[in-house]
C-alpha cells in the first residue's frame, strides 16, 4: 500500500501516521519527491481501512498495491478452485448448467422442468422457494414448502438443487439443499455471509447490482475467511444508465475474474437481461468468453403459462441454448 | 398501468392477459390506436409484477400510472408524517441533527462526544456498535457492550439514540434503543424489513448505493406494510462513476422525495463525501433544499485520535455547520 | 405517444395542451381513468420533445409508444441494411474484421500491420490520423500526413480505410476515404452528424460513454436524416461504476439493438476493455452473440515497440481471434 | 506518477520502460518491494498516456501522484481567477446570476425577459440561437437571427450576453456575444475547445453528463493550453442510474472543483433537474456549499406561453430564487 503525503503535511501528522503503521506490523519506506512524500507498507495491509487513512489531513491519497483478499486471491492460489456441487463439479475446465423455474410452484410443475432440463444438459437444478420482491405485496415464494419440493425432484432426476436464502434464520431448513445461493441484494449482507462461512456447503455469491469486481471479491472473501472455500461467483448483470435492458450484463468480468481468483465463475443470462429472446446470445457470448456454468431460467408448460415471453425459456429453447454453449466451449478450448 | 400491445400480438395472446388482469380483480380499457393496442388497467395495481409483464411476447411496454407504494405514498397521506424518536419529533417542520462518533470504542469517548454534541445543538445520539465492513478483516464493532455503552452516554445527556442493526436476530439487544438504523447494503434486505415491520420503534431507513428514489421508497413499504408507519428516510449518495468523491450525495431527491411521500428525510453528509471538509457545505446545502435533518459524524479527541481528518468533524467544526444550518433554515422558511 | 395528466390538472391547462398538439397536426385520445386522465397522441410524434412536455405542470409523465427514430427503425425498414464500404460488404450476414494499429505512425508501420491484418482475415483497415485525447499535451496524431499514409496502406494491400474524423472543417481531406469514423466523445456533436449526412460516404458510428442505445439510434437519425443512409453502429463500452476494465463492453445492446434497426452493429473490443489480453475473449464473445463486424487494434512489431502489452494484438494473436470469430459464427448461423 | 510492475516482469520488460520515461526528461526513484518493484517519476508527467502504461504486460498498475492539468491547477496559481464578462466579474467572490430564456424565439420575448431578469438581480443574459437537440426533427434555434435578437436586448438592458457554440466554423458570428458557451455534449469536442482557445473571450464550460471532475478540468486545460485562461466552470447535472429527475446535480462537486482548480464554478439548476419546481431548491443549495454563480432559465409571459410548468421559472419565481439565493450567501460569507 502507497500512502502520498500532501505536501503540507506537518511532521507531527507524519509521524503519528507512522506510528499507526508500525502499530499494525508494517514496515514503513519512505521516498521523498519533489512536490510530494510517499510511504510505502510492505505486510500484510488487508487490515488497513483505506477509507479511512485517504479521509485523513495530511494525505493526498492512498493506492493499493496488494489487493485486500487473501482466500480468494489467484496470486496466493495460481490453481483453479474445483467447486463439488452433490457430485456434479464447477470449475477448472468443468462446465455446468443450472437450470430451472424462477420460482417452485408445485410437485407437478418442478418435477417436469427438472426432468426436461436434465435431458436437455442441465447438471444442477434451481429453483425459488424465498423470493426476494421488490414488493412488499408481490407473491414472495412456498418457503419450506418450496424446499421439500425441490428435493421431491432432486430425488425423481438426482439432480442436485441450488436454490436461494434470504435470511440466515432459515438455514436449518437449507440442511439438505447442495448448493446454497446468495442473491444480487444480499451480496453485502456480512452477517448472512459470516454464518455461510460455517457452513460445510457450496455457496453461490451473485454479484450486487452495484458492486465492484473487488467488493465481490471481498464478499467471497467474507464466506472463506469463516471456513468455507466451496464459493462459486455469478455474474447477473450491474445497473447502469442503460433502460433498454433490465441490468447491463458484465461479460468482461468474466476473464478478469479469472486472472484475479481462483474461484470458479458463472453467468446468469436471465436476470441479467430480462428478456427470453436475450438469454440465448448472451448464454452463447458468456461461454465463448470463459465462464465455467450457466444459470438459467427454464419454465414447463408454455401453452398454458402466462409468462410464455418471458425471461424463462421454454425446454426447447433451452436445448438449442444448451447445444450451441457446448459447441462454442469446444471451439474456445 | 398502461399495457401497450405490439402490432403483431396474436388474439389469443390478448384474452390470455386480459383474463389474468381480470383474476386480479382490474377493470381493462382498451384503446386501438395506427400501430399499437393500448390496455389500460383500473383498480389496484401494485401487485402486478411489472417487470414480468414487460417481458411478455405480446407486450411493448408497460408505464405504470400509479406508483407501486401505497401506504408511503403522499397522494394519499398528504399531511407530513411526524416521527417520534423518543420524544424528538422529526419531519413535519420539525429539523433535528443526529451526531456522533462513527464507531463507539469507549465509555469516556461516548459520553463525552454525546455531551458535545448535544451542547452544539444535536437532539439525537448516534454511535455505531454494530459495523458493516467491506473487509473481513477489519473492526466490526463492540456489538451489544457497545450498545450498552450507547445507553450509558443517553444516560448521561438525555439524547435518544439512534444506531445501525445488521441482523434481525439480534433484535432483542435493541430492545432499549430509540430508533433502528438500516444502513445502505440492507435496504434491500426484505427479511429485515419485514421483522422490523413488526418492531414498535421508528426506523432510520438508507437509500442503498445503487438504488432508485422509488426502491427507497417500496422498501418502506416493506416495513410500513408490517404495521410499522414510523420510517425516516435518509439519502447518503450514490454510486457513480465520479471518483472524486467517495459517493454522489443526490440532493435533488429531497424534494422529489418530499413530493412523493409524506415521510421525513434527511441527509448523511458524511458517509456520501467521506471527507470531512466537504461535510459543512453538503450539510448547509442539504438544509437549503429542505432536508428534515441530519446525520452527522463527530468525534470527540482530536488531538490523540488518529483520524483527525477523517469524515468525523470535531466538536468546534460540528457547532459551525450547526449554526449555519440552522440560520439557513430559517430564510427558506 | 401518451401523456398522463395530473389528477389536479385544470381545464384550461388541458385544453391549452390539447390546442398544441392539435397544431402539430396529431389526433387525441382523451380516456378517464380513476386517479388520472390519459392523452393518447396518433400520427407523427418525433417532433414532440418528451422532455419538454413531462416537465408541464399538469403532467404526471410522458410515455412514447412509437420509437422518435423512422429511417433507423427496423419497424418501418424490416430488412437488414447492407452498408458497402469500397466494395466490403457489412451487414445482412456479412461480418468483416477492421483492423490495424491505433495511430498511423509512419508508412513502414501502416503498410506492414496493413500486410499482416489482411493475411489473418481483416478487410478493412483502421488507423487514426486525427486522435482525440483527454489531454492536450498528449500526441494528437498526424493528421492530414497520416491519411496520406493510410492512403498508401490502401494502394498496397487494397485494403479499403477507415479512419476518424473530429472537426467537419477537415471533411475535404477525407475524400479517398472509405468509411469516416465518429469517435465516442463525438456522438452528440449534432452538427458534424448533420454535416455528414450529406456526405455520400459510409459512417462508422461509435456509442457514447454514456450515451443510451436509444441517442445511438438518434445520433443515426441525424445522419440518415440529411441524406446518408449508410451508417454502421458500433458499440465500443460504456461507462460505469467499475473501474477493473476502462470501460464496461455491453454486449446486449447488439441483439437490442438488431431488433431496433436494420443498420449493422459492430464491436470494439480494444477500446472498451484497454487491455490486450481481454481482446480475445471480449471478440469471440460478441462474434457469439451476433455483432455485423469487429474493430481490432493491431501492431506491427511487437519486438521494437514500446507497447507490446497494450490493448494492440500481435498479428499472430489477431490471427488466433480471427480464426476462433469465424469458428463461432458458423456455430450461430 | 508511480508505476507498480508485476511480479514477473521481466528485466528487458523493465529497461525498456526505463529507457522510454528517461527518453521523456523524466527522474526514475526505483523501490522494491516484497511482492511487487515501484518505479516512481519525477518531472513533467503531464504527457504520459496512463491509460497506455497501465495496458503494458508488465505493469500491474499506475497511480498519478501530480495531476495532469497545470494551468487550471490550483497547486501551481492558489489565487482564485475573476473572470470578467463585459464588465461582470465572476470569481473570487463575485456571485453572478446568468437568467434568460432556453430559446431566442423574438425581439419581444428576448427584451422583456432580459428586461425582467436584470430587475430580478440577473447580471448576464442567456438565450439559445443554436440549439443541441437529440432528434433532428425538433427545432435547432434561429442561429444567426438568434444571436441578432440576443445584442438588441444587450442593447436595450445593458446586459452582456452568453449563448451556446455548436460548431467551431460559426465562431465570426460570435464575434460580438460576451461569453461562449460550450455544452455539456461538446465538452469533450477536442477541436472546438482548441480553437475557443485562441479566441479572446471568456468561455462558459459545462460539465458532459458522464465526464469525471478531472476530465472537465482536462478540457479547461485544453482551451487554456490555447492562450485563452478566461474559463468559467459549470456544473449542471450528470447521469446515473436514477430516473426521477433528468440527471443527478453533483453539488459535491463545487467544494471539489474550488480545492483543485482556481477557476470559478457556476451551477445549472435548469437542465440539471428539467422541472421548474426543484430549480428554487437546487439553486439555494447550490449558493450555500459555495457556487460562484448560477445559469437559470426564465422565460416571459407564462400565461400565454406552453410551457407554464417547463424547466423556466416565471420572473416572480426567478425574484424569489434570487432573493434567497442571496440570504443565504450571507450566512456562508
Amino acid at each position: 500500500m502507497i500512502v502520498i503525503l500532501k505536501q503540507e503535511a506537518r511532521q507531527e501528522q507524519i509521524e503519528k501516521l507512522q506510528h499507526f503503521f508500525t502499530g499494525l506490523g508494517l514496515k514503513i519506506h519512505m521516498s521523498q519527491g519533489e512536490s510530494c512524500t510517499i510511504m510505502g507498507l510492505v505486510g500484510d495491509t488487508t487490515q488497513v481501512d483505506e477509507d479511512m487513512i485517504t479521509s485523513l489531513d495530511a494525505v493526498e491519497a492512498v493506492r493499493r498495491v496488494q489487493e485486500p483478499y487473501k482466500k480468494a486471491n489467484r496470486k496466493f492460489h495460481p490453481t483453479d478452485t474445483v467447486v463439488d456441487v452433490g457430485g456434479v463439479k464447477i470449475g477448472g475446465g468443468n462446465f455446468q448448467i443450472i437450470a430451472g423455474p424462477c420460482s417452485v410452484e408445485n410437485e407437478a410443475q418442478i418435477i417436469s422442468v427438472a426432468k426436461s432440463v436434465k435431458e436437455a444438459g442441465a447438471t444442477l437444478l434451481r429453483g425459488g422457494a424465498f423470493k426476494p420482491r421488490t414488493s412488499p405485496y408481490a407473491f414472495q415464494g412456498l418457503h419450506d414448502e418450496g424446499l421439500r419440493l425441490l428435493l421431491k425432484a432432486k430425488e425423481a432426476t438426482g439432480l442436485p438443487i441450488v436454490t436461494e436464502i434470504m435470511d440466515a434464520a432459515d438455514l436449518p431448513l437449507f440442511e439438505q439443499v447442495d448448493m446454497i445461493q446468495v442473491g444480487a441484494r444480499n451480496m453485502q449482507n456480512f452477517e448472512l455471509l459470516k454464518k455461510l462461512g460455517k457452513v460445510n456447503k457450496p455457496i453461490l455469491l451473485k454479484r450486487g447490482l452495484a458492486n465492484t469486481i473487488q467488493e465481490l471479491l471481498m464478499s467471497a472473501e467474507y464466506i472463506m475467511a469463516g471456513g468455507n472455500e466451496q464459493v462459486v461467483l455469478c455474474e447477473r448483470g450491474i445497473r447502469t444508465f442503460e433502460t433498454a435492458t433490465r441490468n447491463t450484463l458484465d461479460l468482461s468480468a468474466i476473464p478478469v475474474l479469472h486472472e484475479k481468483t481462483h474461484l470458479p465463475v458463472i453467468v446468469d443470462p436471465s436476470h441479467a437481461t430480462g428478456v427470453s429472446r436475450l438469454v440465448k446470445p448472451m448464454a452463447v457470448a458468456a461461454a465463448a468468453c470463459g465462464a465455467d456454468g450457466l444459470i438459467i431460467e427454464v419454465h414447463n408448460d408454455p401453452k398454458h403459462a402466462l409468462c410464455d415471453g418471458a425471461q424463462s425459456l421454454t425446454p426447447e429453447e433451452f436445448q438449442d441454448v444448451s447445444n450451441r454453449v457446448f459447441a462454442v466451449r469446444k471451439i474456445m478450448a
